[in-house]
């Protein structure tokens, strides 16, 4: 079977983005009410995509973010996520659970749920949260380290794994004559003892059909493409040029031969904005009028917390050159800023920097149903991603536009699945009907 | 108004109790599948139940508790709790989420958001949980013993409590044109620094019409009376006498003054197992064959892991005199079941005296509709009980029954309520309009 792209719709509850696209008039305030994101996950399911995505973090990003509606994550994607799992039959769902905060038993047991109810269609995004705000939160003084987060991170997976494999479906009887109600000799107790965290088995929660969610992951890192490797399923990526793109796509799947799998178990998907229109004309305006929602003390503030640089220290009109100097430690963000400012092609001031900022934080693509298939076809061609997150400024209209006007182009190409393979979400991943979870590879 | 009962139906993911129902004809075996708890739910919001609850632990209680289907929690309850509150409209949820195990800011955002996306109808079960083998599997040795599990307790009940309070309703703007999201200056952000727990707010979650989950408990000890006292809107007890419920009814009112509260502000809430139905011969007819479905195995080892005595060690059809001098530690498991043999009135084997010991577990009512609702009646009048949480053997048919048999009834002698007084769970239970969460009680 030729290969087909992977299509995740990205979600957040509460606002999408910094872009302030929440004061678009066609967005809608109903961002905290269920059945807004049931109908949203009812779309994507009608035009196939593999999966519905909830970024999530426990604290906003700062002041005028929380005022002027910055990117402000407010409501546990967890139940959102049962609430749309329930409301749709073929759709996976991928929900963000951090390993710093939590014990493997209890995500085991919960995420496992999820998995079970929905009949496989479920799927955990493996972050170890940032920000010391969210340590203070769950009582610790800051976060630990990144190599420390990864370690505990990896034993939480391998544990998570261990206790969907432990009490495989058929073990569950439920014999009402016999009076038999699970087989002990299939389960699978187990201890696990790791360095950060321990526990034990069986989960009292039965494998789904797709044997336990699916692990998805971000790893830019060497250590979190290491992990992506060994571990991950999905991983997401986000780049600006499509050279860096294969790099690193190549670069993963080097990894996850070496790890022992094969290199189209684990999916790598770049996350990408979408405007598209019936014309390129309309797409270009709407993207403009979009682009002007964005709040000038959000986009200073998002970059500031972004980059590491205080850039409030700064008037916002004085030019980017001025930080030179007032900043300290690493010097890639002004990298990055002074990358922009050479794409632009003019001196910017602070303002506009961050602006530009914000605005190209997730590479975009505007334009009609072909051109916007044209480019999504050139970069999964070109071996530069496996599929793409797809994001927007308007709620839900981003994605309804995407599903509506591109995936049919990408259907009459060849290039995206007319009908679901299964019913799972490994399956869908796939395209193939379930198999056994892999035994996991060992660590290097 | 008069003072009406309140109703609660008991659930639990899996089997719901160790009698071996899940083997009864009529007892549904999609145990794990979402439908049947909705429909079920459904059937509690006709008969306008205050709420179902969902009791829960995180391991099975022994090998034959596995092989032969006594109590086995499996499915996490929080997601069919979800499932079943998008069900309905009215009716409230009560789900078990243990304070041992988990971090305030986790708890509270969690079930805030099942709080808030319900439109205020959650509840939260505290317990701190018991078993060893729950306290590995979340990587420690052994439980806490059990003043430090309370302690513990209080400060997560808490510090959840100050985050519920953190973000009120009308912080949240949402004004498109104005382009304020979130009006900060009605944001309470805090610290919280306990002795085992800390954490900070403000949470991410808008706080719900009711103005967060309603607390439910189940406290016996001294320490258990003190904490509902200050902390419970709902206690949940079990007794085998009218006498000694009253005392314990008495105690518990007399506690929740001393804390500052109103007495009506904490509901009793008593367990019972009713079999009803047409006449009483026919439901006396029901519950002996319901009887005979617990299984041997099952009544000794339910037995010994209850009352802490190793039953299992002597033949099951040695009387249980033979029990006298083999056991250590304290003797009051031996008085319970000499208890039981006195009210049998004849010596009892092992065996006989495991399977009393279990059926008769929770109290239970036999009878036709007005035979039920009299005793009911009778408790409720007494003081012994603010109203009742009502498991049964059959799933879901027990609860089905009492629905549509015992609740028209007590509807028609008043006792009952015909409709909900409003759209929340604290107004279901204080049968009144919502008002801000009670400034915390000191602690003593």
């Amino acid at each position: 079977m030729t290969r087909q792209m992977h299509l995740i719709g990205f979600l957040a509850s509460g606002t999408w983005d910094e872009s302030g696209g929440w004061r678009h008039p066609a967005t809608d305030s109903r961002i905290l009410e269920s059945p807004m994101w049931e109908g949203l996950a009812r779309t994507l399911e009608d035009a196939r995509f593999d999966a519905a995505f909830f970024a999530d973090a426990f604290v906003w990003y700062g002041d005028a973010s929380v005022e002027r509606g910055g990117l402000n994550y407010m409501l546990d994607p967890l139940p959102l996520a049962v609430n749309v799992l329930r409301a749709t039959t073929h759709l996976g769902v991928g929900v963000t659970y951090s390993t710093t905060f939590y014990e493997p038993f209890g995500i085991a047991r919960t995420l496992g749920t999820v998995d079970y109810l929905s009949g496989g269609r479920f799927a955990w995004n493996v972050v170890t949260s940032t920000f010391d705000a969210e340590a203070r939160r769950f009582g610790m003084e800051k976060m630990p380290g990144r190599a420390e987060r990864y370690d505990r991170a990896e034993e939480v997976v391998e544990a998570c794994v261990r206790l969907w494999e432990s009490f495989p479906a058929d073990a569950l009887v439920l014999d009402k004559e016999g009076g038999q109600f699970i087989d002990p000799s299939r389960l699978r107790p187990f201890e696990y003892h790791g360095k950060h965290v321990s526990t034990e088995g069986p989960l009292t929660v039965p494998a789904s059909p797709q044997g336990g969610p699916v692990i998805m992951q971000a790893g830019a890192s060497e250590r979190g493409r290491q992990f992506a490797a060994r571990l991950g399923e999905v991983i997401f990526t986000l780049s600006h040029s499509v050279h860096e793109m294969q790099s690193y796509y190549s670069d993963v799947k080097r990894r996850v031969v070496e790890a022992g799998r094969a290199p189209e178990d684990c999916k790598i998907i770049a996350g990408i904005d979408v405007t598209v229109a019936e014309t390129e004309q309309i797409a270009r305006d709407k993207q403009a009028y979009a682009d002007e929602l964005l709040d000038d003390d959000v986009a200073i503030e998002w970059t500031s917390s972004s980059t590491g640089a205080n850039l409030r220290a700064l008037p916002p009109d004085a030019r980017l050159e001025s930080l030179q100097g007032t900043h300290e430690g690493s010097t890639s963000y002004l990298q990055r800023l002074e990358a922009i400012q050479r794409d632009v092609g003019r001196p910017l001031t602070i303002r506009e920097a961050s602006r530009e900022f914000c605005l190209r934080g997730t590479p975009r693509i505007v334009g009609d149903p072909e051109q916007v298939a044209d480019q999504l076809q050139e970069m999964f061609e070109a071996e530069a991603a496996d599929g793409f997150m797809l994001g927007g400024t308007v709620m839900p209209g981003s994605l309804e536009s995407f599903a509506r006007l591109v995936v049919p182009v990408l259907q009459k190409r060849g290039l995206f699945r007319t009908e679901y393979p299964g019913t799972t979400l490994r399956e869908t991943l796939r395209g193939r009907a379930r198999e056994p979870l892999a035994a996991l590879p060992a660590r290097s």
